[in-house]
């Protein structure tokens, strides 16, 4: 049901490692390129049609940030990994969009991978899109699984120069990204939050099997959730403590931030996946307690009943000799035993609190 | 239900960051600024109106902390970061209310933030503050959501002298706040303590719906309380352990003793969840009991009438040729047969314990 | 109920911190001070009435191990405070008796607290005591809450010589003391170890409301004797590893002898944890097997009647047109034919072995 | 039922240690041993009769690759061993297939043993197979339990020199080895997925006891994958800490992406047993479910019929004074009555829901 | 139950440290010292009755082994200490067969001790019997409770000079009999193997009371099994590690092996665990299918006779006026009625899957 759960590796397995193949759905028909150049005085914004005569000098002093959308075309990939002299095994890493987020060095880059999340629209299923980050001395590569992201905002900076963004190098930059990111999952996180309280609403009034499924659902994509955070957890902090050359020293403030983010959501997802599973337990007391109330039900109508069956079936016996039969009164009385014997019933329910 | 559940980022995602904005709830409608600036000899308290023209000379020779109360007025808080030399991400973490509790260090200062921890007047709702501190070589600065604190005695101290506040420095101050609002701790887990007993009562006494909403609101505070309190056991140790310039050696004693507190209250805390998750299966088996209860009443009164209303059906049946009928006895063998039936079925019932 | 956790720190809060205050219950009603002088050639007892005028110098090349029982006069501690030259945190973490087990280092001497503990005479409490004690280069202190103690073995061997007590320094002393309290607590475990097997025997033989809370009691207790001696186990670990000064090189292998003790302590502990968690669930399906049984009687009551009852009813009823109830042999075939369903149904259960 | 449990070390216990036995059934009947022998410019395949004559010289500068199927010939083992100078305990390791995945460094040479996984037949059982490898500074000896591996696609890529394979040493060949036997380990998980889901549809269609020990199955399978690919992990993680001589740097990146895969196949796995276990909870609730409707259906009908025949059993009393009997319309309106309280219990079950 | 849980220090409380007192059941009547004095040449074998005369010199340059079975004589235990030179530390962590397995480095000698385990002749009780080890340079000394070992095919090795036992040193030696002791445990994890799945056909096919208090004991050995093996794997670890001077550095090898071995069977306990506390799942939700299955018998037999009882009860009414009685063909009718709703309720359960 989760995405993550149904591994189909079978399109790469038992080929040559280091084979280029794109692993995982094919999100989007078409793939653009589209490259930003700039410093504090200027920047230049530009759709590359041809890559191989179309990709930036890197000499020239301005960041370079190549952002591609889609990336089932194989032979672009490749092209821009020669271009940028990137190694085959972080192209394969681009392509595989199942693995887990992570960051890997290289000698003059480094790969940085994480998981964009979304809700679908029915509001049940999380969307999951990969994107890779390659960042070198002074370009960003972002490759993207489709198009449309949250990072229009940060182009809007770039184009008018709001904030530090041009002033700073392409670490800044991959900061700024990373962060949109992270700032989205509160998003995510907070839909669930909301889900959470809805159904525990719902245990509470009206308890049914769906309701457990729904529980068994929230507490899978939670799950899912972790597993898409927590390995970035791991990431960024692994940057912030090796003090790589890729960032610059008083940018790792600025990803110390990102990592408190991420901790907190982490805490969060806790929280919610400690009140699922307590929504459990409530619903499996609430079944308790209503299964409780239909034996109270039955018992109050069988103990007050039952006996009073027993005296008519009685009097309703043929034998010849039953004097209780004649006398006058005898109808009366026994149903003021009935009354009787239904009163005292009662009394005994009202004190065990039955009614 | 919990404040730190519902996260509502929605301010803030997608500006720059490192843009100043107030995120939580604006408790408080007024701010209001004071300062105290002591030494051995003397000491002063004024009220800050005006910060660009009031803020005090940082190189007196005497200790300044600074308390505000409401942090919603940026323009404000601005200034104080530019008259201190701020960083923009410690002033950034001092708006942003929904942080967990940390220790950030900056070049001359350093940023200590923690929840102030408080229980509404219903008594069933943890009301939670944030405190943020920039302890530097000489100064203290405190910011507050809101007015009315715990730190009025210890505004005393300096006023009267008391203690060993006016002949040291500004960790001394720090580590007081700290030990304060770590010791107003204590109350809130008395609080729970209280709680605890009275609902493992009611589950003994008589176990209803509602006894389990509470326990499972109880759960939630408690993770509640421990996700406050669990981080600023994290950022002592790491002022314990960095030996830091701020802090002088012979102070750090007395922060090893706000650790053994903390640490203490984490024992507490773990224990009380360890007693709620107890209470639950405590409930849960109570209601299994309860329900075993109504489940003998039904037997008994079913297993003593059936076979009684089984005799009586027989001797209302219609055949032509039933001699029982017309024996004189007839009726009264049948009232004894009767007897001795419930009389075995009440003994049998008490070998089983059921009576 | 359990004494840890109602905790009461109002006398403190708000207090200057390192203001002496006694915290916990005043468990005696009067003090006492003894004091042990003793080197291999010699050894004096003596009670000290004035601190101030007899506390012994500390110079004369003897051991001195000066006991006291009762914490609750202030100006006494102090005074021993000032003329052993202890820093204040110290003797208020001696006056606190809610602290956990713990070990802080001074620069000539060392605290280390511990739990003393013992079952009250009904045996369904755990009653713990804080004893501290104060290691210096050639004196040992004691603080015992109330007199009474475990220690008389300890002083015979000091008075008539007896094993290496009297070659040695305080650090031996100290060694011995620790050993007799942990000794001690095998005590206490044995106790729970018995109190488990008769719950245990009591959950099979005969499960009620009253054996779950004992159960719950069980294990609150079982939390409550780990909560004492975990700290321990960190504590003497942090003396082993540290090779402080205060304990001689060749006496650490005692420590560890006694840090052994602990670590069995801790694993007899968790055996017991995991049995009463066990128990619980014995219980739980005790009740569930019981339920079971009291249905199956109702089931095996109602099918056997049930149907015998329907045909008592068919012959009670009034039409003109039966001829049945004319037979000769109705009657006795009626019979017949109730006795065949019933003798199937036995069969029946008996097949589904329910009886 | 799993393999691993039913431990039978019989045939070695007390004998002497580093004697060689085979431990584990035999698998196949007869043993092959093939040997590559390849260099960038050719490459040789023989299939090795006799280990005495035919084994390779190690000194020509080609890679060697000597694979063998079945290894119960232990004579065939003692010869390989001797001629590559393999320590008795790596023999030992080999012969004995119950081992967990290990990796042992020996002076000139390395043991890494893994397990194929397979599935068999009806789809309900893992098979396992232990791989042993020996790699050496220019050879890699592959020790297999039967015919027919995986390994065919590389023997292809050596044959066709597609690829790096053969421009490389043996490291490279070892690690596309173990690359091809993790690939394999996703198509085993996959199958896991697929059942996972099938049970969950299960559970909620139609749960019986079957369910119940299918998922009971699902998680002891679950725990055994784990066992066999956990070490794996540590083995492959310490190859890439070690920064072994055996393997060349720029090759470890190789491993890493192994390593990768791993992690994300534990991911997996652990998803699943959070799902499995999700799974019974869902079950048991499903179970008490159905109670619950089978007790609603019991009371209704009870609570209907009930009090109906108690009015028919009064009616059927044979008192001779019952004037009701004697009205024109008594039988109408008793008839009239039932209805009436026939539909208030159907309102009363309409409105508890029950109908 | 269990011996372990069963601490009875009684006979050492309050006794000084170093002391020697045997702690546990004295298991055998008689000691008996056997010593073995062998190198590559020769090998002795000779009783030791008279300790003091009779100890082997130390520095012939053979390797000794010297064992005693039965460990209650302090006298002898004393002056073996005495002769070669031991702790009395080290002689009471002999003498206390209470202890967790662990190692003691000395001077110029080690202890090593672990738990001989064995399954009593009923098959329910795990019998634990513990070894000490003391190696010195160039002697081995073990203690055993009782006669009777697993050591007898060493003996038969040093006699007949199989493997390498004779060439090697008391390090190899030591090896030997740790690896025959581990090797033992095999046949108990095999033994408790057995079970477990015994008990898994149980519970599928018959549970009750007996089966679930099964299930609680054989997770108890499973604690206890545990215990005994999970602190040898740290000791052993920590020779491994610690690479003392006591094992030839060519040895650790072989120990190494041993850890593996203990790796293996800590991995299967732990899966055994799993699978036992299945079992109890399995166990609570068989009962709950049986009510289950009990409450449908009951509504199936109730909810068909009780309308059917109802109808007869109506036509045994004495209304004057029912014409229904009058009717010719009323009777028949009324049947068919009562069979018409029979059927209608059988197709009913049907469509449920209850019958």
């Amino acid at each position: 049901m989760t995405e993550n759960n149904n591994i189909r590796y079978s399109k790469k397995a038992g080929l040559l490692p280091g084979s280029l193949v794109h692993i995982g759905k094919k999100k989007a028909e078409n793939i653009k390129l589209t490259l930003f150049s700039f410093n504090e005085e200027m920047y230049e914004e530009n759709e590359i049609i041809d890559t191989v005569k179309m990709l930036p000098s890197l000499d020239d002093g301005k960041v370079k940030w190549l952002n591609m959308d889609g990336i089932h075309k194989i032979d672009v990939i490749e092209s821009i990994g020669k271009y940028f002299g990137l190694h085959n095994l972080l192209l394969e890493d681009v392509l595989n969009t199942q693995h887990r987020p992570k960051i890997e060095y290289y000698e003059d880059h480094m790969l940085f991978t994480l998981k964009m999340l979304g809700i679908n629209k029915s509001g049940n299923k999380i969307i999951s899109e990969q994107i890779s980050f390659v960042l070198g001395e002074n370009y960003l590569i972002s490759f993207q699984e489709q198009q449309g992201d949250i990072f229009e905002q940060i182009r809007d900076r770039i184009r008018n120069k709001k904030g530090k963004i041009r002033q700073k190098k392409a670490d800044y930059l991959f900061y700024a990204l990373i962060d949109a990111v992270v700032d989205n999952y509160y998003i995510i996180i907070e839909h669930f939050s909301e889900k959470v309280e809805r159904i525990e609403q719902q245990v509470i009034d009206n308890p049914n099997e769906k309701t457990l499924k729904e529980i068994q659902l929230l507490k899978k994509q939670l799950i899912q959730l972790r597993k898409s955070i927590s390995p970035l957890r791991e990431a960024v902090s692994s940057i912030i403590k090796d003090e790589t050359d890729f960032i610059e020293k008083e940018n790792i403030k600025y990803l110390k931030d990102v990592y408190d983010h991420i901790i907190h959501l982490m805490d969060s997802i806790e929280s919610q996946r400690d009140t699922v599973s307590g929504l459990k337990d409530l619903y499996i007391s609430e079944l308790s307690n209503r299964m409780n109330n239909t034996m109270k039900v039955l018992t109050i109508i069988a103990t007050i009943f039952i006996p009073l069956t027993f005296i008519a079936g009685i009097y309703g016996m043929n034998f010849d000799n039953m004097p209780e039969l004649h006398y006058k009164y005898g109808y009366p009385i026994a149903w003021g035993v009935m009354i009787l014997i239904t009163m005292g019933m009662v009394i005994y329910f009202k004190k065990k609190k039955w009614l």
